[in-house]
């Protein structure tokens, strides 16, 4: 995942508060790290740090930064460990000054391209693809002094994700990769253009959306204008994480022109309409369950019940040392209230099964709370192939479903049933074609055989 | 509010880290405060401390603390500063050993019973009725050294809400005000009995719930034993604080044999039922409206929807120095899902409305997404007089539906129509006859003249 | 040991940060505590926290507090946990509003009183003599609300050691026990009086030292006026803690009328006086051996070297969990300059002998840097008897001193020869008579019996 | 300044917490940053962060280090902002895997050696010395993956100081460069082999010091073996940094065979033969001035006093927001007898003065005391010229002595005379010849017309 957000301010006004308030938007994209990088035209300063935003940034260290250019990054960690060196924006000084870096995505040849950089007498202090691109960057820099056609170079070079801000001199640089894996959109007021993972940030900010930038498109702001260029790579076929969507956006963004919360609510409805079942109650499992529960309950004529309510007051500082209180988690975090599912044919709504640990938890939760029935309904399609393009590989792998039928599942969680979204009723509840489907279908957008064969 | 949780181990077993997660259960009660107390029999220990039960409690205060009696308290602050000196549970060594109190409620002539206390010698650390309670528990015990009747003769003295948990050498004693303003329950498992302001913590600790304590009834247990006292005051009148279906109690919590989920849906139906319009989307504000919401799209037949969506990652380390920036925080706590708004009729439902400051920006956030109309429904009836039994006077006064018609209310804050719950339809929706409602009614159960007094 | 200051400003500035800086200088006193409190007259506020003066008060805490007159106090913990509640100045609030007393020394009969105090009905939160106080007070104040009255007869009652002082109304009280068991002197500049544990920190808030309170005085500020009272008890017969001048009181201050860096000098002058020996080398055990070794140096005509070497940055966060790395910790803290020991006959000379462990490695440690003959100095003498006046009694029993002769612990220590201060050498260094000399000769100046009567 | 510390064990053993009190015993050679990398001869784990040694490593942090060959650094910064990117060890990753740089001195042509790698394409995310190092180090190994051969062919492209310890592979290598301006020595016990900048921290860990490394000397540990080489720059002509023995060592190392204790109080004697004058007493400025001024009294015969009492409570947190309070500050860190200066003819020993303000207050200090006449010695030459070799230079710059007269130094800070010890008096004191003196001479030992060009 990883959210970033960039301004860049032709009235030179200082934008540092304005870039922590859109990456507190954006917080649920990354709680382990967040930064960010100010530039004045000629120098950069940077804070980073682990943690939530305003864990990261107190009022102190945000008065440390001025400039009227500014980037920031939320990070959530799929490689490289929880250290600060791995925290963005990637800051370095070079022949050509300092340059500044965030990136939202995964490059699937980086592990090559950094290889390459080592033989050639490169050095790496963090596991960022954001280095390994700083590294390109200056290298086509040297070969010709022109920010444009250099970043062009590099992405010729990178295979996979990557929604790109990058401040260089008086220029703030975003682009987004030919397949336009990972959404970015541009906003705009009277005094500044910005730049966000998603919509919601720009609402937050009181900034009206302008528009997405296009799979491919790179957008350079410099003297106060705005012009457009279209990446050597890109030739129009697109293919956007389909997870950004299900479960990874806010519902209250909207990516390529299609509301997130529209797509949820789709979801539900074609699920019911998928595999239909005769319950009393159609319930969520919080919080990601929840739209998808009321496309369901539309469709299917269940009536709708939040039969598991959340713990709002859970957070990371949790002490859970011995086994009888790791078992105490799932029910410090969700309780059901009884009288709605006793006696109760009731259908659970979730946004995946992992491991099917916590689900069967919740099963058995429901059934000690007297349900009769536990039908269990997923508002996505089984994963069976890895990602390479930015979503957590170890959990992927993991996912009961890439080796187990639904009845196998079933049994395994205690649940009566168990279905799926399918990918047909996926893509109609986007309804957009263009969609990485790769973790659902194995059939990747781009070249990953590097990959399949590293595992080997 | 506030909230307590006890527990009496007749094993001997150490219960401390029991208590701790009965109070995170209890979290929502309270978030300024948190205290634990453990007695063995002969010593009590404690700890207290400002902000969050995960921030007051390390696993190495946890770990000072031992013994098979516990008690502990969320705090709220209601009157009194936001200090730890007014941190509970309250522990005070006496000629009697070692004493220690936790207190939901507000005792209503507490300021007569301090001033007594004073004009005796009596010098007070905090301004706590628990301190209070403490001070003539000693004097009652001086006189006659039974626990038992102590209690009693110093509730005769009590007029007001109390809930109470007290260690007293090994003996844990929990009661309820004659009047039940705030709830008790019972729990029990092979080991051990508990206590806990709402049933909701029982189950998240594991324990079967029991029973609720009796408005005017004393539970005490000693030795392995549990008997039960009737107060001398309790005359079986009943009047439990309508609040706590309506707003502070989980929905998860069952009082008095009344699911609270249950009374948030059913007034969702009466209030549809009560005020109908024909709205094209109904969408709660959340958290607080989301039940009532799902009962009046029921009744109403106006399909559902969240259209305002909240920032789960919004935490009390927020800076927000600037005017500017405090218009922003209504926003980076909700923010609209715009196409589920444009040119739509639509209602709101929220639980109050207080000063009308923020339901006057939601309502202009809905209208700038484009809502043709927006009406509020308030899930409760309007508040005319004051509280003196545990919620926050200030906020009551300022309530602006104390001053303010329905279409007065609307013009102020902008909304097409404004309606609240009726009273008689909020007891219809508890289904019970014993409530407060002193604050819709101006009736109050006990004698508050000192109170009104006080004020001229 | 605790130590106390206080500010009355006639020109009702503020005084919370001179306080602050007077605590400051008196850190040295008590290194576990901390707090300030501050009147206006009408209104005492207050804040305490466990650590040191930095450590508790951040600017936004001073900021907090406000008013013209102000008490502080460093904690030392002799009896009582390290708890928060056990911090000082104690503020109350009484039917004669609020009190706040910061006290220096241990009351003897605290525990009498406490207990008739409880069998009236009174409680207790804290183990601190100044609750003990400030009930008796309030007491006095109901019988005759008149604070001067008050104060002498609850002096009446108290026995043992109490500097105190004490904000009431408008009016600051400062005040040292008949026998003056602990320093209290009297500053002054134009604006405000000044009240400190020592010296040492008027000179540092750059104020006029005026006079030492004397035994036996009561000091009232009130209307910007001065006045002093002689209390009840006393009779003329002081006897200030010799360890005053010997340890715990910085060098540069000077009490009752005697300067604590030339008691020192005096001590090493006598103390080579007393037991000659033939050294290469005196060098101190830093810090509390320096200026006791460079009166020795100075009489005895032995070179002064600093051979121990102390590390200045060993603070309380230092991490030692294993058996081998608590043998690291002498170490850590001091280090030999090998070449000033090796084949030396050394005298090393420390303020006192506790278990021996520590003398025992230092010992080793100058015989590894190749010293031929350690000899031990102490600049007091044996320690014999409790301390019932502030000293920690824990310390004081476990004294190796107590139980063996001065061959028996030079053995024990692997010393070439140990010696001590005498009595008679002690006094001379100091200069006068009346000092309390109990630990050293069993003979106390207040009736103590009530603690050996305790202790069996 | 700077300090590092490193182990190589044969036996495999983990030692970090070793390098910990290692580091801990050279805390006074930097107290801005720390940081520890460990490696098993495979994998390299580091931690750095701001702060004194036990603020940096929590128990926590040092039980995820783990390895047989650690080097750790204590951080001073002369040059380069205050933040964590410039802590040490710098670790990379390169295609040799990761190497671990500590560094302590400064490359007098590290701007040309940056700028070059610059041109060529290399970027940096710090302002040390260390990555330079890095860089270079790795380019060289691509050319010859022999890294004897390659540390070789880098020291011959540097010019300056540098102590180093590099961990690659398994292996450790320490060295100090051709002049040796900046002391290394070596230690050993039966499982290990040790390097630390000042041999105190070798007594600390309890281990034998077995040789100084040699001025051009590198020494490699591999496969339990230790092999040393002479680096090609190295024509035996060393020159020590002569302000380690007067100032920055402490007294109880030995460098290059020459106590430091020992040189100091040299100094003192040599001072007052060089400067007689006919004071009553003589004290020390703390903490510095006390070896010298045990030195000066023992050949003046004019008696010690340690006149000037320093507060050890004095941390960073200091609050000091106004101009009165910073006056204050002064006085919070040292206060005077005053019964010892009373009167007096005064010589004061410091071990430099900088810009004067504070010499000039602490002379107030002790004629406001009362002293008659105030004679200021200083253990140190006069400063003249800038250092380059790791000495921080705004202080160099704005020393007082480097334009003014003594007289007029005397003048401007109040006192009654000012001397400063002679050249030859500090070669003398030190006892060797081969010393950089090139602050004191403006001789330089090693080219600087970079540096002196850039400043034009």
């Amino acid at each position: 995942m990883c959210g970033i957000f960039g301004i860049y301010s032709h009235e030179k006004s200082n934008i540092v508060k304005k870039v922590y308030y859109g990456l507190y938007a954006l917080q649920h994209r990354g709680q382990e790290g967040a930064g960010i990088a100010v530039g004045n035209g000629k120098e950069i300063g940077y804070y980073k740090g682990l943690g939530l935003v305003p864990e990261v940034f107190s009022n102190k260290n945000l008065q440390n930064l001025y400039g009227h250019i500014g980037i920031g990054h939320v990070r959530y960690s799929t490689t490289g460990g929880n250290i600060i060196e791995n925290c963005q924006p990637f800051v370095v000084n070079s022949s050509f000054g300092k340059i500044a870096i965030a990136h939202n995505g995964d490059i699937v040849n980086s592990s090559e391209l950094k290889r390459e950089l080592e033989k050639n007498g490169h050095i790496f202090v963090s596991s960022t693809d954001s280095e390994v691109i700083a590294q390109l960057l200056v290298r086509e820099l040297l070969k010709d002094d022109d920010i444009i056609s250099a970043i062009m170079k590099v992405t010729e070079k990178l295979n996979g994700a990557y929604s790109l801000l990058i401040i260089y001199d008086d220029t703030l640089i975003a682009l987004r990769d030919p397949k336009g894996f990972k959404p970015l959109c541009i906003g705009k007021d009277e005094g500044a253009y910005y730049f966000s993972s998603e919509s919601c940030a720009l609402d937050i900010v009181n900034v009206d959306f302008e528009k997405d930038v296009s799979p491919g498109e790179m957008v350079v702001i410099k003297n106060n204008e705005m012009k457009t260029y279209k990446l050597p790579n890109s030739n129009g076929n697109a293919s956007t994480c389909m997870f950004e969507y299900v479960y990874f956006a806010r519902p209250d963004s909207v990516i390529d022109g299609i509301s997130v919360y529209a797509v949820r609510r789709n979801i539900g409805r074609i699920l019911a309409r998928e595999n239909p079942n005769n319950s009393d109650v159609v319930s969520p499992v919080p919080d990601s369950g929840i739209i998808f529960s009321q496309g369901y309950t539309e469709e299917a004529s269940v009536p709708y019940y939040e039969a598991l309510i959340k713990n709002r007051y859970i957070g990371r500082t949790f002490i859970l040392p011995t086994q009888e209180e790791r078992d105490l988690a799932v029910r410090l975090k969700l309780n059901p209230v009884k009288h709605l599912l006793r006696d109760k044919k009731v259908t659970l709504i979730d946004d995946s099964i992992v491991r099917g640990t916590t689900s069967g938890k919740i099963i058995k939760m429901a059934r000690k709370a007297g349900a009769k029935e536990v039908h269990l309904r997923i508002g996505s399609p089984r994963i069976v192939s890895p990602c390479f393009y930015g979503i957590d590989m170890a959990t992927t792998k993991e996912l009961i479903a890439s080796s187990k039928t639904d009845e196998e599942i079933s049994e395994c969680i205690g649940a009566d049933s168990v279905a799926y979204l399918s990918i047909n009723g996926l893509v109609e509840a986007i309804g957009r074609n263009d969609l990485c489907l790769a973790c659902l279908t194995g059939k990747y957008p781009t070249d990953v055989s590097c990959k399949f064969n590293c595992e080997k």
